[in-house]
Protein backbone atom coordinates (compact mmCIF):
# COMPACT_ATOMS: atom_id res chain seq x y z
CA UNK A 1 0.00 0.00 0.00
CA UNK A 2 1.96 3.34 -1.08
CA UNK A 3 -1.45 5.54 -0.08
CA UNK A 4 -4.01 5.34 2.18
CA UNK A 5 -7.51 6.39 0.30
CA UNK A 6 -9.82 8.56 2.07
CA UNK A 7 -13.31 8.68 1.16
CA UNK A 8 -14.48 12.03 0.29
CA UNK A 9 -17.48 12.17 3.11
CA UNK A 10 -15.30 11.80 5.60
CA UNK A 11 -13.40 15.26 4.87
CA UNK A 12 -13.98 18.65 5.79
CA UNK A 13 -13.38 20.48 2.42
CA UNK A 14 -12.26 18.98 -0.69
CA UNK A 15 -8.31 20.29 -0.12
CA UNK A 16 -8.84 18.14 3.12
CA UNK A 17 -8.80 19.49 7.02
CA UNK A 18 -8.79 17.41 10.30
CA UNK A 19 -10.26 14.13 10.01
CA UNK A 20 -10.90 11.60 12.52
CA UNK A 21 -10.56 8.16 11.42
CA UNK A 22 -11.73 4.72 13.07
CA UNK A 23 -12.75 1.37 12.18
CA UNK A 24 -10.40 -0.98 9.89
CA UNK A 25 -8.54 2.01 8.01
CA UNK A 26 -7.64 3.18 11.37
CA UNK A 27 -6.70 -0.15 12.66
CA UNK A 28 -4.19 -0.80 9.70
CA UNK A 29 -2.45 2.24 10.32
CA UNK A 30 -1.84 2.16 14.09
CA UNK A 31 -1.08 -1.62 13.68
CA UNK A 32 0.80 -1.43 10.27
CA UNK A 33 1.89 1.21 9.30
CA UNK A 34 2.33 2.19 13.05
CA UNK A 35 3.49 5.85 12.95
CA UNK A 36 4.04 8.46 15.45
CA UNK A 37 2.24 11.72 16.47
CA UNK A 38 3.39 13.98 13.79
CA UNK A 39 4.37 11.55 11.09
CA UNK A 40 3.42 12.45 7.54
CA UNK A 41 1.58 9.45 5.41
CA UNK A 42 0.80 9.22 1.88
CA UNK A 43 -3.22 9.87 1.21
CA UNK A 44 -5.44 10.07 -1.84
CA UNK A 45 -8.95 10.40 -1.85
CA UNK A 46 -11.18 8.46 -3.73
CA UNK A 47 -11.81 10.21 -6.82
CA UNK A 48 -9.85 13.16 -5.50
CA UNK A 49 -6.69 14.84 -4.88
CA UNK A 50 -3.37 13.51 -3.48
CA UNK A 51 -1.59 15.15 -0.45
CA UNK A 52 -0.65 13.90 2.57
CA UNK A 53 -1.72 13.85 6.32
CA UNK A 54 -0.12 14.39 9.55
CA UNK A 55 -0.96 12.19 12.57
CA UNK A 56 -2.03 14.71 15.35
CA UNK A 57 -2.88 12.17 17.56
CA UNK A 58 -3.62 8.38 18.10
CA UNK A 59 -6.55 7.86 20.42
CA UNK A 60 -5.69 4.02 20.82
CA UNK A 61 -5.88 1.60 17.97
CA UNK A 62 -9.11 1.82 16.28
CA UNK A 63 -8.73 5.70 16.21
CA UNK A 64 -6.86 8.20 15.36
CA UNK A 65 -6.78 11.88 14.43
CA UNK A 66 -5.10 13.60 10.79
CA UNK A 67 -4.53 16.93 9.39
CA UNK A 68 -5.18 16.43 5.74
CA UNK A 69 -3.79 18.82 2.75
CA UNK A 70 -4.85 17.70 -0.53
CA UNK A 71 -2.93 19.50 -3.63
CA UNK A 72 -1.91 17.32 -5.79
CA UNK A 73 -3.80 15.42 -8.89
CA UNK A 74 -3.80 11.71 -9.57
CA UNK A 75 -1.43 10.44 -12.24
CA UNK A 76 -3.11 10.57 -15.59
CA UNK A 77 -5.46 7.56 -16.83
CA UNK A 78 -4.42 5.71 -19.83
CA UNK A 79 -6.65 6.66 -22.93
CA UNK A 80 -7.41 2.75 -23.03
CA UNK A 81 -10.41 0.58 -22.67
CA UNK A 82 -10.08 -3.03 -21.92
CA UNK A 83 -12.32 -5.68 -23.32
CA UNK A 84 -10.67 -9.17 -21.31
CA UNK A 85 -12.00 -12.30 -21.58
CA UNK A 86 -12.79 -13.18 -17.99
CA UNK A 87 -9.93 -15.01 -16.14
CA UNK A 88 -10.32 -17.65 -13.97
CA UNK A 89 -10.87 -16.65 -10.61
CA UNK A 90 -7.85 -15.97 -9.37
CA UNK A 91 -5.79 -15.23 -12.27
CA UNK A 92 -9.03 -12.17 -12.54
CA UNK A 93 -8.23 -11.42 -8.53
CA UNK A 94 -4.37 -9.95 -9.58
CA UNK A 95 -5.43 -9.02 -13.22
CA UNK A 96 -8.34 -6.43 -12.11
CA UNK A 97 -5.03 -5.21 -9.42
CA UNK A 98 -2.55 -4.77 -11.89
CA UNK A 99 -4.69 -2.99 -15.03
CA UNK A 100 -6.07 -0.53 -11.73
CA UNK A 101 -2.40 0.18 -11.25
CA UNK A 102 -1.50 0.68 -14.86
CA UNK A 103 -4.22 3.43 -15.16
CA UNK A 104 -6.75 1.52 -16.74
CA UNK A 105 -10.20 3.05 -16.39
CA UNK A 106 -12.55 1.23 -18.47
CA UNK A 107 -12.49 -2.80 -17.70
CA UNK A 108 -15.23 -5.20 -19.50
CA UNK A 109 -14.98 -8.50 -18.17
CA UNK A 110 -16.13 -10.55 -21.26
CA UNK A 111 -17.49 -14.39 -22.13
CA UNK A 112 -15.36 -15.84 -24.77
CA UNK A 113 -15.68 -19.24 -25.82
CA UNK A 114 -12.84 -20.45 -23.86
CA UNK A 115 -14.10 -19.29 -20.81
CA UNK A 116 -14.61 -22.07 -18.63
CA UNK A 117 -18.95 -21.18 -18.15
CA UNK A 118 -18.24 -22.00 -13.86
CA UNK A 119 -15.78 -18.67 -13.63
CA UNK A 120 -19.03 -16.36 -14.27
CA UNK A 121 -20.21 -17.99 -10.71
CA UNK A 122 -16.92 -16.88 -8.75
CA UNK A 123 -18.00 -15.11 -5.32
CA UNK A 124 -14.67 -12.84 -7.14
CA UNK A 125 -17.06 -11.07 -9.11
CA UNK A 126 -19.65 -9.57 -6.98
CA UNK A 127 -19.45 -5.75 -6.85
CA UNK A 128 -17.77 -5.74 -3.50
CA UNK A 129 -15.18 -7.76 -3.89
CA UNK A 130 -14.78 -6.50 -7.51
CA UNK A 131 -14.51 -2.96 -5.74
CA UNK A 132 -11.47 -4.26 -2.77
CA UNK A 133 -9.31 -5.34 -6.17
CA UNK A 134 -9.70 -2.03 -7.54
CA UNK A 135 -8.78 0.12 -4.31
CA UNK A 136 -5.60 -2.57 -3.97
CA UNK A 137 -4.85 -1.18 -7.77
CA UNK A 138 -4.80 2.34 -6.89
CA UNK A 139 -3.66 2.30 -3.66
CA UNK A 140 -0.27 0.16 -5.19
CA UNK A 141 -0.52 3.36 -7.78
CA UNK A 142 -0.71 6.02 -5.98
CA UNK A 143 -4.03 6.38 -7.62
CA UNK A 144 -7.68 7.77 -6.82
CA UNK A 145 -9.25 7.42 -9.66
CA UNK A 146 -11.89 3.90 -9.39
CA UNK A 147 -11.72 2.36 -12.90
CA UNK A 148 -15.39 1.38 -13.81
CA UNK A 149 -15.69 -2.79 -14.51
CA UNK A 150 -18.28 -4.41 -16.52
CA UNK A 151 -19.60 -7.50 -16.93
CA UNK A 152 -21.01 -9.01 -20.08
CA UNK A 153 -21.61 -12.44 -20.04
CA UNK A 154 -22.79 -12.88 -23.72
CA UNK A 155 -19.66 -12.28 -26.27
CA UNK A 156 -21.83 -11.85 -29.86
CA UNK A 157 -24.66 -9.54 -28.21
CA UNK A 158 -21.97 -7.29 -26.93
CA UNK A 159 -20.09 -7.05 -29.50
CA UNK A 160 -22.72 -6.63 -32.16
CA UNK A 161 -25.14 -4.29 -30.29
CA UNK A 162 -23.05 -2.51 -27.63
CA UNK A 163 -19.23 -2.58 -29.09
CA UNK A 164 -20.20 -0.46 -32.47
CA UNK A 165 -20.94 2.66 -29.69
CA UNK A 166 -18.14 2.15 -27.85
CA UNK A 167 -15.48 1.98 -30.14
CA UNK A 168 -16.62 5.26 -32.16
CA UNK A 169 -13.53 7.81 -32.51
CA UNK A 170 -11.23 4.99 -30.91
CA UNK A 171 -8.41 2.72 -32.05
CA UNK A 172 -8.90 -0.39 -31.65
CA UNK A 173 -6.66 -3.79 -31.26
CA UNK A 174 -7.42 -7.27 -30.30
CA UNK A 175 -3.88 -9.03 -29.01
CA UNK A 176 -3.55 -12.16 -30.72
CA UNK A 177 -0.44 -14.48 -31.13
CA UNK A 178 -1.46 -15.05 -34.89
CA UNK A 179 1.31 -15.18 -37.26
CA UNK A 180 0.14 -12.28 -39.48
CA UNK A 181 -0.42 -10.27 -36.23
CA UNK A 182 0.84 -7.03 -36.96
CA UNK A 183 3.74 -5.98 -34.58
CA UNK A 184 2.19 -4.21 -31.21
CA UNK A 185 2.30 -0.64 -32.00
CA UNK A 186 4.30 2.06 -29.57
CA UNK A 187 3.33 5.35 -27.98
CA UNK A 188 -0.12 5.16 -28.75
CA UNK A 189 -1.73 8.86 -28.01
CA UNK A 190 -5.25 8.08 -28.87
CA UNK A 191 -8.10 6.89 -26.87
CA UNK A 192 -8.24 2.82 -28.13
CA UNK A 193 -9.59 0.14 -27.01
CA UNK A 194 -7.62 -3.45 -26.45
CA UNK A 195 -8.77 -7.15 -26.62
CA UNK A 196 -7.11 -9.73 -24.77
CA UNK A 197 -8.32 -13.20 -25.13
CA UNK A 198 -8.32 -15.74 -23.08
CA UNK A 199 -5.48 -18.73 -22.17
CA UNK A 200 -5.89 -20.41 -25.23
CA UNK A 201 -6.81 -17.10 -26.78
CA UNK A 202 -9.76 -16.30 -29.19
CA UNK A 203 -11.11 -18.47 -31.34
CA UNK A 204 -11.34 -17.44 -34.90
CA UNK A 205 -15.00 -16.47 -35.10
CA UNK A 206 -13.93 -14.12 -32.13
CA UNK A 207 -11.15 -12.41 -33.69
CA UNK A 208 -13.50 -12.10 -37.11
CA UNK A 209 -16.44 -10.57 -35.41
CA UNK A 210 -13.58 -7.85 -33.75
CA UNK A 211 -11.73 -7.28 -37.16
CA UNK A 212 -15.50 -6.68 -38.19
CA UNK A 213 -16.15 -3.84 -35.75
CA UNK A 214 -12.96 -2.50 -36.76
CA UNK A 215 -10.27 -3.88 -34.59
CA UNK A 216 -6.31 -4.76 -35.83
CA UNK A 217 -4.93 -7.72 -34.94
CA UNK A 218 -1.78 -6.80 -33.07
CA UNK A 219 1.08 -9.35 -31.46
CA UNK A 220 4.51 -8.94 -29.08
CA UNK A 221 5.77 -12.00 -30.67
CA UNK A 222 5.83 -15.73 -31.31
CA UNK A 223 6.00 -15.93 -27.01
CA UNK A 224 2.63 -16.82 -25.92
CA UNK A 225 2.08 -15.21 -22.55
CA UNK A 226 0.12 -15.48 -19.92
CA UNK A 227 -3.34 -12.98 -19.38
CA UNK A 228 -1.40 -11.31 -16.10
CA UNK A 229 1.74 -10.97 -18.07
CA UNK A 230 0.42 -10.13 -21.66
CA UNK A 231 -2.00 -7.35 -19.97
CA UNK A 232 1.25 -4.96 -18.62
CA UNK A 233 3.42 -6.25 -21.36
CA UNK A 234 0.40 -4.96 -24.20
CA UNK A 235 -0.15 -1.63 -22.12
CA UNK A 236 3.44 -0.69 -21.38
CA UNK A 237 4.50 -0.94 -25.17
CA UNK A 238 1.30 0.41 -26.15
CA UNK A 239 1.19 3.88 -23.86
CA UNK A 240 4.24 4.10 -21.62
CA UNK B 1 0.96 -25.59 -21.12
CA UNK B 2 1.58 -24.98 -25.09
CA UNK B 3 3.97 -27.62 -26.21
CA UNK B 4 5.41 -30.88 -24.45
CA UNK B 5 9.16 -30.33 -23.89
CA UNK B 6 11.35 -33.47 -24.21
CA UNK B 7 14.54 -34.00 -23.11
CA UNK B 8 16.99 -34.58 -25.83
CA UNK B 9 18.70 -37.81 -24.51
CA UNK B 10 15.46 -39.94 -24.66
CA UNK B 11 15.48 -39.27 -28.36
CA UNK B 12 17.45 -41.41 -31.64
CA UNK B 13 18.80 -38.06 -33.07
CA UNK B 14 18.56 -34.12 -32.66
CA UNK B 15 15.90 -34.12 -35.63
CA UNK B 16 13.87 -36.44 -33.31
CA UNK B 17 12.75 -39.89 -34.51
CA UNK B 18 10.66 -42.34 -32.65
CA UNK B 19 10.10 -42.22 -28.86
CA UNK B 20 8.00 -44.35 -26.33
CA UNK B 21 7.39 -41.83 -23.37
CA UNK B 22 6.43 -43.40 -20.43
CA UNK B 23 6.08 -41.68 -16.66
CA UNK B 24 4.42 -38.56 -15.40
CA UNK B 25 4.75 -37.05 -19.11
CA UNK B 26 2.83 -39.84 -20.52
CA UNK B 27 0.29 -39.66 -17.66
CA UNK B 28 -0.02 -35.68 -18.64
CA UNK B 29 -0.37 -36.85 -22.62
CA UNK B 30 -2.94 -39.31 -22.03
CA UNK B 31 -5.06 -38.15 -19.25
CA UNK B 32 -4.70 -33.98 -19.37
CA UNK B 33 -4.20 -33.79 -23.38
CA UNK B 34 -6.45 -36.70 -24.83
CA UNK B 35 -4.96 -37.15 -28.14
CA UNK B 36 -6.36 -39.60 -30.48
CA UNK B 37 -4.08 -42.24 -32.31
CA UNK B 38 -2.59 -40.04 -35.13
CA UNK B 39 -2.92 -36.81 -33.51
CA UNK B 40 -0.35 -34.44 -33.79
CA UNK B 41 1.34 -32.80 -30.20
CA UNK B 42 3.65 -29.47 -30.27
CA UNK B 43 6.91 -30.70 -28.92
CA UNK B 44 10.06 -28.82 -28.22
CA UNK B 45 13.32 -30.45 -26.68
CA UNK B 46 14.91 -29.19 -24.20
CA UNK B 47 18.21 -26.55 -25.18
CA UNK B 48 16.82 -28.27 -28.98
CA UNK B 49 14.81 -27.07 -31.33
CA UNK B 50 10.75 -27.14 -32.23
CA UNK B 51 8.62 -29.45 -34.15
CA UNK B 52 5.81 -32.00 -34.17
CA UNK B 53 5.27 -35.25 -32.82
CA UNK B 54 2.68 -37.85 -33.98
CA UNK B 55 0.70 -40.00 -31.30
CA UNK B 56 1.47 -44.06 -33.09
CA UNK B 57 0.31 -45.91 -30.47
CA UNK B 58 -1.23 -45.31 -27.08
CA UNK B 59 -0.20 -48.09 -24.91
CA UNK B 60 -2.10 -47.37 -21.64
CA UNK B 61 -2.26 -44.69 -19.41
CA UNK B 62 1.26 -44.60 -18.27
CA UNK B 63 3.00 -45.04 -22.07
CA UNK B 64 3.10 -43.82 -25.58
CA UNK B 65 4.73 -44.16 -28.97
CA UNK B 66 5.68 -40.91 -30.29
CA UNK B 67 6.77 -39.86 -33.94
CA UNK B 68 8.88 -36.57 -33.60
CA UNK B 69 10.31 -34.46 -36.28
CA UNK B 70 12.27 -31.51 -34.77
CA UNK B 71 12.87 -28.58 -37.88
CA UNK B 72 12.16 -25.01 -36.25
CA UNK B 73 14.91 -22.59 -34.09
CA UNK B 74 13.17 -21.59 -30.53
CA UNK B 75 12.02 -17.70 -30.02
CA UNK B 76 15.24 -15.52 -29.76
CA UNK B 77 16.37 -14.82 -26.38
CA UNK B 78 16.33 -11.28 -24.84
CA UNK B 79 19.72 -9.68 -24.38
CA UNK B 80 18.82 -8.78 -20.92
CA UNK B 81 20.38 -10.50 -17.79
CA UNK B 82 17.79 -9.83 -15.13
CA UNK B 83 18.90 -8.84 -11.42
CA UNK B 84 15.98 -9.06 -9.32
CA UNK B 85 15.78 -8.24 -5.59
CA UNK B 86 14.82 -11.60 -4.29
CA UNK B 87 10.59 -11.56 -4.15
CA UNK B 88 8.52 -13.43 -1.50
CA UNK B 89 7.81 -16.58 -2.17
CA UNK B 90 4.33 -16.66 -4.12
CA UNK B 91 5.65 -13.74 -6.35
CA UNK B 92 9.16 -15.14 -6.88
CA UNK B 93 6.87 -18.58 -8.57
CA UNK B 94 4.98 -16.38 -10.46
CA UNK B 95 7.88 -13.80 -11.50
CA UNK B 96 10.42 -16.45 -12.95
CA UNK B 97 7.57 -18.27 -14.87
CA UNK B 98 6.74 -14.89 -16.47
CA UNK B 99 10.21 -13.63 -16.93
CA UNK B 100 10.68 -17.27 -18.78
CA UNK B 101 7.84 -16.75 -20.92
CA UNK B 102 9.08 -13.13 -22.22
CA UNK B 103 12.39 -14.56 -22.58
CA UNK B 104 14.92 -13.30 -19.95
CA UNK B 105 17.77 -16.35 -19.87
CA UNK B 106 20.20 -14.41 -17.00
CA UNK B 107 18.06 -14.34 -13.71
CA UNK B 108 20.14 -13.01 -10.75
CA UNK B 109 18.07 -13.26 -7.48
CA UNK B 110 20.30 -10.69 -5.58
CA UNK B 111 19.80 -9.64 -1.71
CA UNK B 112 18.74 -6.36 -0.82
CA UNK B 113 18.02 -4.01 2.41
CA UNK B 114 14.06 -4.27 1.77
CA UNK B 115 14.40 -7.90 1.11
CA UNK B 116 12.87 -10.16 4.22
CA UNK B 117 15.58 -12.62 5.38
CA UNK B 118 13.06 -15.20 5.81
CA UNK B 119 12.91 -15.37 1.68
CA UNK B 120 15.64 -17.00 1.94
CA UNK B 121 14.57 -19.74 3.59
CA UNK B 122 11.83 -20.72 1.16
CA UNK B 123 12.02 -24.07 -0.45
CA UNK B 124 10.97 -22.33 -3.89
CA UNK B 125 14.42 -21.29 -4.06
CA UNK B 126 15.65 -25.19 -3.86
CA UNK B 127 16.95 -26.31 -7.64
CA UNK B 128 14.10 -28.51 -8.67
CA UNK B 129 11.69 -26.05 -7.31
CA UNK B 130 13.22 -23.55 -9.28
CA UNK B 131 13.64 -25.91 -12.52
CA UNK B 132 9.77 -26.65 -12.43
CA UNK B 133 9.12 -22.69 -12.53
CA UNK B 134 11.52 -22.72 -15.93
CA UNK B 135 10.12 -25.31 -17.32
CA UNK B 136 6.38 -24.11 -16.90
CA UNK B 137 7.71 -20.81 -18.48
CA UNK B 138 9.08 -22.39 -21.42
CA UNK B 139 5.88 -24.69 -22.19
CA UNK B 140 3.78 -21.55 -22.02
CA UNK B 141 6.15 -19.40 -24.30
CA UNK B 142 6.75 -22.21 -26.39
CA UNK B 143 10.77 -22.39 -26.39
CA UNK B 144 13.18 -24.63 -25.22
CA UNK B 145 16.26 -22.79 -24.00
CA UNK B 146 16.20 -23.39 -20.38
CA UNK B 147 16.93 -19.69 -18.05
CA UNK B 148 20.02 -19.19 -15.48
CA UNK B 149 19.21 -18.88 -12.32
CA UNK B 150 21.87 -17.91 -10.12
CA UNK B 151 21.21 -16.76 -5.86
CA UNK B 152 23.46 -13.92 -4.52
CA UNK B 153 23.18 -13.53 -0.96
CA UNK B 154 24.67 -10.46 0.12
CA UNK B 155 24.67 -7.40 -2.16
CA UNK B 156 27.56 -5.94 -1.46
CA UNK B 157 30.03 -8.24 -2.76
CA UNK B 158 27.92 -8.98 -5.38
CA UNK B 159 27.72 -5.60 -6.49
CA UNK B 160 31.37 -4.59 -6.02
CA UNK B 161 33.60 -7.88 -7.48
CA UNK B 162 30.86 -9.84 -9.53
CA UNK B 163 29.14 -7.30 -11.19
CA UNK B 164 31.77 -5.05 -13.06
CA UNK B 165 32.91 -8.36 -14.73
CA UNK B 166 29.08 -8.97 -15.48
CA UNK B 167 27.75 -5.91 -16.76
CA UNK B 168 31.46 -5.11 -19.44
CA UNK B 169 30.11 -4.38 -22.68
CA UNK B 170 26.34 -3.93 -21.66
CA UNK B 171 24.07 -1.04 -20.93
CA UNK B 172 22.67 -1.09 -17.57
CA UNK B 173 19.45 -0.14 -15.97
CA UNK B 174 18.49 0.33 -12.64
CA UNK B 175 14.20 0.13 -12.74
CA UNK B 176 13.45 2.87 -9.84
CA UNK B 177 10.33 4.75 -9.09
CA UNK B 178 12.15 8.02 -8.68
CA UNK B 179 11.39 11.64 -9.65
CA UNK B 180 14.44 11.89 -11.68
CA UNK B 181 14.25 8.45 -13.01
CA UNK B 182 14.92 8.38 -17.27
CA UNK B 183 11.69 7.90 -18.95
CA UNK B 184 12.30 3.73 -19.98
CA UNK B 185 13.77 3.66 -23.37
CA UNK B 186 12.47 1.05 -26.42
CA UNK B 187 13.61 -0.66 -29.34
CA UNK B 188 16.59 -2.02 -27.31
CA UNK B 189 18.73 -4.08 -28.94
CA UNK B 190 21.88 -4.41 -27.07
CA UNK B 191 23.24 -6.60 -24.43
CA UNK B 192 21.60 -5.14 -21.64
CA UNK B 193 21.40 -5.77 -17.95
CA UNK B 194 18.15 -4.53 -16.21
CA UNK B 195 18.06 -3.93 -12.00
CA UNK B 196 14.63 -4.61 -10.28
CA UNK B 197 14.38 -3.59 -6.58
CA UNK B 198 12.11 -5.55 -4.00
CA UNK B 199 8.27 -3.73 -2.63
CA UNK B 200 9.19 -0.83 -1.57
CA UNK B 201 11.67 -0.31 -4.05
CA UNK B 202 16.19 -0.36 -3.94
CA UNK B 203 17.50 2.06 -1.11
CA UNK B 204 19.63 4.49 -2.06
CA UNK B 205 22.75 3.68 -1.25
CA UNK B 206 21.69 0.34 -3.61
CA UNK B 207 20.77 2.48 -6.40
CA UNK B 208 23.96 4.43 -6.11
CA UNK B 209 25.92 1.62 -6.01
CA UNK B 210 24.44 0.03 -9.16
CA UNK B 211 24.85 3.63 -10.67
CA UNK B 212 28.36 3.35 -9.78
CA UNK B 213 28.22 0.14 -11.58
CA UNK B 214 27.16 2.09 -14.52
CA UNK B 215 23.61 2.06 -14.07
CA UNK B 216 21.36 4.19 -15.53
CA UNK B 217 18.11 5.26 -13.61
CA UNK B 218 14.79 4.58 -15.67
CA UNK B 219 10.79 4.67 -14.84
CA UNK B 220 7.55 3.91 -16.00
CA UNK B 221 6.10 7.03 -14.82
CA UNK B 222 4.49 8.36 -11.72
CA UNK B 223 2.56 4.97 -10.75
CA UNK B 224 4.00 2.57 -8.65
CA UNK B 225 3.53 -1.38 -10.04
CA UNK B 226 4.07 -4.29 -8.56
CA UNK B 227 7.34 -5.88 -9.15
CA UNK B 228 5.31 -9.02 -11.00
CA UNK B 229 3.91 -6.18 -13.15
CA UNK B 230 6.76 -3.88 -13.61
CA UNK B 231 8.82 -7.29 -15.20
CA UNK B 232 6.34 -7.63 -18.07
CA UNK B 233 5.95 -3.58 -18.61
CA UNK B 234 9.36 -3.01 -18.23
CA UNK B 235 10.87 -5.79 -20.65
CA UNK B 236 8.04 -5.32 -22.85
CA UNK B 237 8.69 -1.40 -23.51
CA UNK B 238 12.84 -2.06 -23.38
CA UNK B 239 12.61 -5.20 -26.05
CA UNK B 240 9.21 -6.25 -27.59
Amino acid sequence: MNILLLQSDNLPTPDGGRLTLSGSQARHITQIIRPAEGDQLRVGVLNGLLGMAKVLRIYGPGELELEVTLDTDPPKPLPLTLLLALPRPKVLRRVLQSATTLGVKQIYLLNSYRVDKSYWQTPLLAEEAVHEQLLLGLEQARDTLLPQVHLRQRFKPFVEDELPELVKGKTCFTAHPAPDALPCPSSVKEDSVLAVGPEGGFIQYEVNKLNEAGFETIGLGPRILKVETAIPALVSKLFL
